[in-house]
């Protein structure tokens, strides 16, 4: 059998930790062979939520860390005291090669401050970004960067679009993905200064399938693959996804319950409503990367059920057989000879 | 009878010009006797379109515009060198009083220079913003500044929050509006350089309800009445509303296709679907105001069809009458005299 596949995983942190938490690494375990699970948090807490469940024993493992740290912390001064803290005991396994990824649902500051400070960047990647799959008609698109480095530059922007395409490409499997730059008109002369100084930076790029800009109305209808903006502008684009969704469906549900035909309807169409807004919610395809660390770092929904954690788990299986971060280290380095080369 | 309020709307402007728009101006007056709309364009095609309608001849009237700006043509020059222009002819009339206000569905680039070129920015308005209203689950919210100004500045955000309140308090009509700066998350300490820098200028402004930091989440829901940011976000708003709108609805439709019992139920919740997208679409709010302007300018949608044409011309009575420009003077006049004491 294949080497399984380490993931840590944060025990005690999201809103539904641990229980949702331990019950999504008992689904993940009991659907794949090839994955072992480190679950770090408060021994007897987990231990305990774990009688409730039949799994291999040996595919399971508490890691006891006392601390936890709070969403409302800073997280630079969390991550620095906190050194028993679920998070920084998943992360130290990581850096120690002791395990390949660390999933978590706890404070998405503390995740990516540690991600940095423990397992640090790839020598030559500038700021690694978040990149979680948003869904779109026919499938999924990956949005770089969502929330870790606001008031980016350029450069930075470019590095975002090489990992995004390695990852679209290995992970997702989609053959040489189209990347777009998130502007607010499709001509290159429109932007703002960052998009009008990344816009030649990517067209010069080589090594991705940069097809120029991209208006936000185009997102949903799968326009690009790899959707490329700065964290603000991402995490924008993230929750309005989410929040106009929930407001359409809402709306769209109460509209139904007006009249008895329409409540007669709406009974009819409700298993075919359910199954697609299934696969327009974004939570089903794990949580989200942080790109260029060296090792897997995944940032996971606070609100993430045991299925989110699941599916989060397994996406660590196929980012590490892939040697992702292999791969990104690989495109660095030659992108950096390619500019010595030029020079 | 009150003096009818004059508004001219470009008739050459927009996908579905001259038709759309000379037969939204029809419906505009047929429904309101207090209004007189000039329509600027070439006068034998409009004057050809006219024919096909009956209305009171007083209401309507067509001013010989030759020339057409271009969606393509850079903004700057073609309002320099096309004075004949449909736009220009226009704009030139609220400038010289002849009209309170101008619409247009023509290049947003050209009304968004002409209108400060041409009718002017009111003393002391740095930068005037546009402003369209937005459905919310029960309701709208005025999103400022959703494409005028990239590379915004503090001070800038602050004159949208103070001319956002004025719009919503006195054309649409909601008391004491609510008031938020759009963020990555809800803390104070969150958000980027440009964010921060404008938080706490905002605290300060006692003629504004502002209620701090709104996630993008919240903003369909109606967390907010006047949403402030800056235009490359506003932008990505506005569009992304309409995108996951769009592809959200067609899979609805298309999910409910897959079975013959859905099939039936979509035939019965039809009505009643169709009722509460269109309580959910944008255009049915008429255009947006470029707001801080000696006069009124509206753009609407570049797809404009005749009913969004007639409810941007009706939106315009309402803000004429209730004195916004000046109402926006006085404020601005105000804030400068506190500024002045406070130094």
């Amino acid at each position: 059998m294949q080497e399984r596949v380490k993931v840590v995983v944060d025990a005690m942190g999201g809103d539904n930790a641990p229980a949702e938490i331990v019950k999504g690494a008992v689904e993940a375990v009991n659907e794949r062979k090839d994955i072992k699970v480190f679950l770090t948090g408060r021994k007897p807490v987990v231990d305990a939520q774990l009688q409730n469940y039949t799994y291999d024993k040996d595919q399971i493992e508490v890691v006891d860390a006392q601390e936890v740290i709070e969403t409302a912390e800073p997280p630079v001064v969390a991550i620095r005291k906190k050194k028993n803290s679920s998070i920084v005991v998943g992360l130290n396994m990581v850096k120690k090669k002791e395990a390949d990824a660390f999933v978590s649902s706890g404070s998405t500051g503390a995740v990516l401050v540690g991600g940095q400070l423990i397992v640090g960047r790839i020598k030559g990647i500038e700021r690694p970004p978040l990149a979680p799959l948003i869904p779109t008609k026919n499938g999924v698109a990956l949005l770089v960067d969502c929330g870790a480095n606001v008031d980016a530059r350029p450069s930075h922007l470019v590095q975002f679009a090489k990992m995004g395409s390695i990852y679209m490409e290995n992970v997702v499997g989609v053959k040489n993905p189209k990347v777009g730059i998130v502007n607010i008109g499709a001509e290159e002369e429109k932007g703002n200064a960052l998009v009008k100084g990344t816009y030649p930076l990517l067209k010069e790029c080589k090594d991705i399938n940069f097809v120029g800009s991209i208006e936000a109305r185009d997102i949903p209808s799968g326009a690009c693959d790899v959707v490329v903006c700065e964290a603000f502008v991402g995490n924008v684009i993230l929750k309005l996804y989410e929040g106009v969704g929930a407001t359409l469906i809402s709306k769209v549900k109460e509209g139904m319950m007006g009249s008895l035909r329409s409540k007669i309807g709406a009974l009819l169409v409700k298993p075919a409503l359910k199954a697609t807004l299934k696969s327009f919610d974004a939570s089903q395809y794990g949580g989200a990367p942080l790109l260029g660390l060296n090792g897997l770092v995944v940032k996971s929904h606070g609100s993430s059920k045991s299925v989110e954690i699941k599916n989060s788990i397994i996406q660590c299986v196929q980012f590490t057989r892939q040697g992702i971060s292999e791969k990104i280290r690989e495109n660095i380095i030659l992108s950096a000879e390619d500019d010595s080369t030029e020079n």
